[in-house]
């Protein structure tokens, strides 16, 4: 089959996330492990037509660049285990796209800032997009998730160290 | 504060979407609206080590290229409403950063093609990323969705029209 070669494209920043979190050491690594940390999202002006109707969901995905991460691995240990396990089958940021994909609750938007809680990116982090999280969209039933069904997320402590930094 | 200014972040493409749908008229709108609609993904073969331990996750986060939207709107009609909306607050790929997500059930994994079932994405579509769907990280308790709240998904069709495209 043919390979969809370039151009490949070339994506912008719609803002910028401001979170408590300055290094990847220490940090929540998923939403639900960051509760009640708050944080704003930092929507350039030109983009805040693109807010409108977006105040009265309780939850919006952020769509965002891994931009503190190192080069990417094919194979990583994720944090939440102790074995080697291929890069898709994880949510490591050190991905050939270093997409980071977040569901945050939305607090209130003033003007092109939104109040987010329950953060789990670094400070910083540009934003690539963001969509509201619908759960008739969004949720499943789901039975098995592969390696993770042997692990006991709500025993761990659920913070990053520095394995994936730049 | 400071603008996050150029270089803009290049992706590229780790592969291919294969499906039935071959205009956006007529494809489902979401994954919950083409149920049991099947089709593959294929991942160049560079990244086929990074595929090891996915076989076993019920579902994936497939986040890919809008490749046929047409350019950027902020304000659009979505399909299940007749009123215009902030883009950010729909999932309509006219957007700054075409970027799509969409969660389709993984049934079965050989070489580097992934078999997968709810499918609501258009044949050809460049694929940017995977990531395990898992309901700890995924899921989380909604009460409101903003304008969606005053619709009644299950009563839609949930197929698309021609609206959006390039």
């Amino acid at each position: 089959m043919d390979r969809l070669e370039p151009p490949n494209p070339t994506f912008c920043f719609i803002g910028v996330i401001h979170t408590p979190w300055l290094a990847q050491e220490g940090t929540p690594i998923q939403p639900s492990k960051g509760r009640d940390v708050h944080g704003t999202v930092e929507v350039y002006p030109e983009y805040s037509p693109g807010l409108q109707d977006l105040e009265g969901f309780d939850r919006i995905w952020l769509i965002y660049w891994f931009h503190r991460a190192g080069p990417s691995r094919l194979t990583v240990t994720p944090y939440l285990d102790s074995v080697p396990r291929g890069l898709f089958a994880t949510r490591a940021p050190t991905r050939p796209n270093p997409i980071g994909l977040s569901s945050v609750a939305l607090d209130k938007i003033e003007g092109n800032i939104l109040h987010i809680r329950d953060v789990d990116i670094l400070d910083g982090t540009p934003l690539l997009d963001i969509k509201p999280h619908v759960p008739e969209f969004d949720h499943y039933s789901i039975q098995h998730c592969g390696w993770l069904d042997d692990i006991r997320f709500d025993t761990k402590s659920g913070r990053a160290d520095n394995r994936f930094d730049e």
